[in-house]
Order: structure tokens, then C-alpha cells, then sequence
């Protein structure tokens, strides 16, 4: 049985055609996860949707957020794409964990939230600095409602300190963004495939 | 001559009659800012204005914020307002940080950005812990594009573990928030002061 | 087959027999885990050894990582037992943290670390804010050096704002607290049995 | 009247003579300070000297926190130069600032901690990402106990992604480290003389 990979990109662009080096970085990790057998669904660009702003699943007409979140819960692996600005995760990154702010009182029967057995990955790029933290920010958020996170769950780029190249205009992959990107496919399709045959009892 | 502050709150709710324990917390500490003759400026609720993704001073038509943009520099303290939301500050409060990040590029023949030699406090609430986290991701991208942090440069208030308890329902006014309040509101104002008079010479 | 549970307190005090709100939540959490029938052992409070600055595994004469390091790779979930000082974790918690960054360069013929297929989750508390911030650092930290992460990865009180009281002073357990344990406890105890049958294959 | 800039180095080398990265930067921002009629005081290596655990100012026998304590507290800047580890502050630096916390104990008539009307800025290095999160950290512990902090307070460099150069062994310094380190150093000058002779009142 296949598994299903929904990735997010958090840019700020909301021109669906703009280029994004978050969409480069999904692109490099979505390769790895076909590997094994995963079913990469289409990108979905936060910003050129309407999420409103809120902490419930539906904040009235015109949300974007209910489709979504549909998507997302068809999945078996989310990949969260966002850059970085300020060294911090972005504000449309921000946006979409606090509409998951709502699965703590969506759970089932047995306690669970719609999130559980479902695994969460990091992609990240920017200019310069601050992966990590925007790792830890989200991290911290996903776990905090119900996402299970692999070990190294985080792909990231960033160039020196201070710089101002761009993931998508790199003459060549890193060699170490390659590696990365297969342990965190590995890990990630390891765990979603035993989590599916095995959800948490809650 | 009398100082100038500028509140902003980062709720998410847009609706300007939508009740907030930000607001709640603005008015403490604008209380005590009042004392030093500060002048307290309309608080600007984000949410309200079409703030757009980016990172830039202008994002073109219908971008709510050139204005509030302009406001904030006409004041010579920034009252940073956000609620908590999973431990982090509010996806608002991220946008609005975003948007300063053109500072950067706005900097005179000096050297200086347009946030030099003012000075910028936060208040923060949310039901339940994350205070510490919030003014350590605010701090630290505020001092990025240029604002200058007081000593105890942050008032907060959060209820115990897990609670649900919003700061606007307190029947009383805790004491550490209001001796906390007076200790930012003094510090802000005398460094303000300073600053006005004698400008980072870049 | 038992799952074994190791404990690991980082309060500040080294005294093992000074009294620790950290240990009372770890109790808390290794209550819950003994029905899901763990084994636990004995807690080690890290201050109470030698643990040398460093990011190797063996620090030379008088080191006492090596022997922590041993037992914690001996058993199956890491309870990671911090207090909270300064809305962060403990010095003694980040010194464990750094220990572990040596096994990236310890990884077997298939690229594993030796935290590979292995749980972590975090004990936390403080008498004031904090919590989702030392989640975030540690997760983080935990997640690049291999660990697994499960749903709802964090136990943890604080009390309100700026309040001084200790959790191991409070009258009575939080049914908050004691909620929460139950689904860390139920939550790792399901994920490191799966992994420990079905191991990252790296 | 000169100002006084005490340098700390947060390296997890306790050898004063293995070479260190941090000191290399805290060299380039000293540097930048003696332009501004500062002397420069010898830089502390923390791990050099025994800072026990604790968060008093004197953790009794054979605490070597004391001595820096009155190092630090006599002079106007504190220059805060730590590594990175894991994107994060070393254990070192945690140490130090948990130390520090006795300071909101300590006020004078007025109120003050013994940190008011000095300032803070941080040196940071390391091989790869989470300067921010450092200063994010280093920040808002410093701010907590009574730290003002300059605009652009924090220099630092990092390399590329998952990089393993040591920035005391690049070739040439960057251009943007320099750059950045004179804004630094005449940011925190000017602040420093404006205090010294306009104190906090409290």
C-alpha cells in the first residue's frame, strides 16, 4: 500500500508561479520519498489560499483553510515546507500551525487527535542561518498537537552568514542536502508505514 | 517634550469590537507609560488592516501596511502586543516583523535604519505558558532591524499549566503585572528620552 | 518483552538527596509509563556526576558521561527531566544534549546513530513559563542527533506568571498533569514498542 | 572617561590555551570597541574557571562565578561570546546566564538589578546555522535580569549548511562580519556612554 506524502509551501509569494526556493527544497525531498513507493501529492501553496486568521477549523466564508486541512489529514506524511526570514519560521508558517491549534479538541473516542499516527517533516531554506530554530519552533508546535516527528526530521539549506544566495539558484545540490534529504525520506517512510498498520491506541 | 507611543496588537481576531486580552494588557502598561507624560496613541489592531505577506514597505494596492508603517515610526516607543498561541507568538505578530525586515535596506547616509534610536517593548498573554519564548523571538528580530530593548523590556501574563483562564477575566489585577508594568514603562521611557536627545550617531 | 524506561534529572542541585520538582514529575510520568508495563530505572541526576564540557562521548579522566551515556543507550524511551530557569533549560540539560552530538559521528554500516528506533519525551517543569520553549530546544536537539519524538512528546507544569511555587509544594496533582502523562506514557510506550520489533533500517 | 567592555568566551575548551573560534570573534567586535576609547578588559574563559551550578551569586566553596560576577558587573559592556552547539547557546553560556538570575534578588532602593545601565551584545560562531537562535536565547535571558540591549546587537558568523569550517580558520575575514561588528561596537559605545551618565532612575 502506498503511502501519501502532502507537502506545504509557507512562502510568502501567493503567485502560485512565482518561484520558490521552499519549493526547491520540497522537490529535492519529495524525490527521495518516491523511493519508497510514496505517492507525492501537489504542493499546496498556503499563501495563494485564504486561510484566515484563527485557532478553529473553519473560520467562516472564504476560509482556504477547511480544503486544506483536508488534504493534510489525507496524508500520511506531511511535509512542511517554509523559508526563513528573521531566522524564524514565516508568518503563513505561523498561520497554518495555529489552525491546527483545533485538533486538541477534535479528538475521537479513544482521545486521539486527527494528526495522530500521521508523521510531520521539515523543509526549510533561506538566505542565511536559522534552520534550526525554525525546526524547533515547528517541531514543538506539530508534536504539541499530535504529529509524530522521525528521527532527523528536518531538511534544511542556508548559505553563509549574512549572505544572499538563494536555494533555487545554486549551480549545484549540496552534497550533504542529497544525504540529508534520504535520511529524513527513509526515516519518515519507515515510521508513517508502521503507524499506519499500527495508529496509536490512543 | 512628550513621547510618543505606539501600540500595536497582534490578536487574530479582525473584528475591532472583538473583545482582546492584549488590549487588556496594552492598557496596563500604557497606564503606567501615561505617568512618565507619555503620549499613548490609538492602539492599532493588526488583524483589522490587509497587512500583506512580504518583505518589503509596500506591497501595492490594497497593502494595509504603508500606514501602519508610518505610524509606528512617528512614535518613539513601539508597544509590541501579541497574544500566545502554542507556546510562539501570534502568525500577526510574525507578519508584521516580516514586513520591518525592509528596514535593512532603508538604512540613511548614516548607516541607520529607520527603528534606530527608538525603542520597542512587548506585551504578551495567553492563557498558559510560551511568555518567555515569545519575547525571546520578538527581542531578537526587533534588534535585527534596528529597535533598542529596555532592561525588563517585556510585561506578561499567563495562567498556570494547561489552563484556560483569559487575562481580560481576572477579577483582580495580579501585583507582579503591575509592579512588572511600572518597571517597563519607567525603563522605556527614560531610554526613549535619552535617545530622542541623542540619536545613535550611526 | 519489557520496555525499559531511563530517567535522566537535570536540576541544578547536585545533592542527589536534595529534593527536586523535576524528580516529582518524573514519578508523575513513570507511574503512567509501569502500567503500559515498562521498566524503569533508577533516575540519574546528571549534576550529581562529573559530566565534562565537550561533544565527544568520552571526555578523559573523571568523565562521567560514558557510564550515563551506556545506560541511556541501554534502554528503550529517554525520559529527558529538566527544570525550567529563565523560561529555558537547565545548563545541565543543554551539557547533556552536547554529549549526545557525538553520535553523529557514530553511526553503524547503515548510517544509524545509536539513538536510532529509540523514544524521547521531556519532563518539565517550573514555577513560571517556559515549557513549550524548553520542548522546542530539547525536541530539536534530541530530533538532529536521532531520537523519535511521539504525539504529545511533553509533561510539564507551570504555575502562573511571575508565581514562585515549586511543583513538588502543590497540594494536589494537576488533573491536567496527570491527563497528560497518561497519553506521553501511552503515546511512547506504543511507538518505542514498534520500533523496538521494526528498527529504522537506515 | 573610557568605558570599560568585558569579554566572556562560552567555548566548552577549559584549556586558556586551545584556540577558539569565539575568541576570534570577540577579537574582531574588541577590535571595533577600542576605536570608541573603550578598554578592553582581558576576555574570562567560563570554562576555565569552576562555575558551579545554581542560580545564587555564591555557590560556596570553590565557586569561581563570584570573581567573574565582579569582573562583569564592573564594567559598562558586557560582550557575551558563546558557540554554537546544536543551533544553540553552549552549556556554558546557560551556566552563566543562570547564574545571573540572583541579579532579580539583588536590587538596590531603587529597584535596580546590578545590570541596569550596562549593556549586552553577543559574539557568536559556529560551524553552521542558529546564530539567531542564540541571540534570541542569550537576549531575552539577559533582558530578564536587567540587560539593556543596543540595535544590531549580535555579530556572528556561521558557514554553509551542515558546513565544518571553524571560523578562525577562514582565509579572509567576511566583509559583512566586519561591517556588522563596527555597527555593534558603536551602537553599544554610544548607548554605554549615554547611560553611564544618565542611570535608570528605577
Amino acid at each position: 500500500m502506498s503511502l501519501i506524502v502532502q507537502p506545504i509551501n509557507c512562502t510568502l509569494k501567493s503567485d502560485p508561479k512565482a518561484k520558490s526556493s521552499t519549493d526547491a527544497m520540497i522537490g529535492v525531498l519529495a524525490g527521495e520519498m518516491k523511493k519508497f513507493s510514496a505517492e507525492i501529492a501537489p504542493t499546496i501553496r498556503i499563501a495563494a489560499h485564504n486561510v484566515l486568521p484563527g485557532v478553529t477549523s473553519d473560520e467562516g466564508p472564504g476560509d482556504g483553510w477547511p480544503a486544506i486541512r483536508t488534504a493534510i489529514l489525507a496524508a500520511d506524511i506531511l511535509v512542511f515546507g517554509t523559508p526563513i526570514w528573521m531566522g524564524q519560521p514565516s508568518s503563513v508558517a505561523k498561520r497554518v500551525l495555529e489552525r491546527m491549534d483545533a485538533f486538541l479538541d477534535e479528538t475521537d473516542e479513544a482521545g486521539r487527535m486527527p494528526s495522530y499516527s500521521k508523521i510531520a517533516v521539515c523543509a526549510v531554506v533561506g538566505n542565511e542561518d536559522g534552520a534550526h530554530n525554525v525546526c524547533a519552533q515547528v517541531f514543538q508546535a506539530l508534536n504539541d498537537v499530535g504529529w509524530t516527528i522521525p528521527p532527523v526530521g528536518g531538511c534544511y539549506w542556508v548559505g553563509e552568514a549574512m549572505g544572499d544566495t538563494d536555494f533555487q539558484d545554486l549551480k549545484a545540490m549540496p552534497r550533504m542536502v542529497t544525504k540529508t534529504a534520504k535520511m529524513v525520506a527513509a526515516n519518515a517512510s519507515h515510521l508513517a508505514a508502521l503507524l499506519k498498520d499500527n495508529p496509536f491506541p490512543g
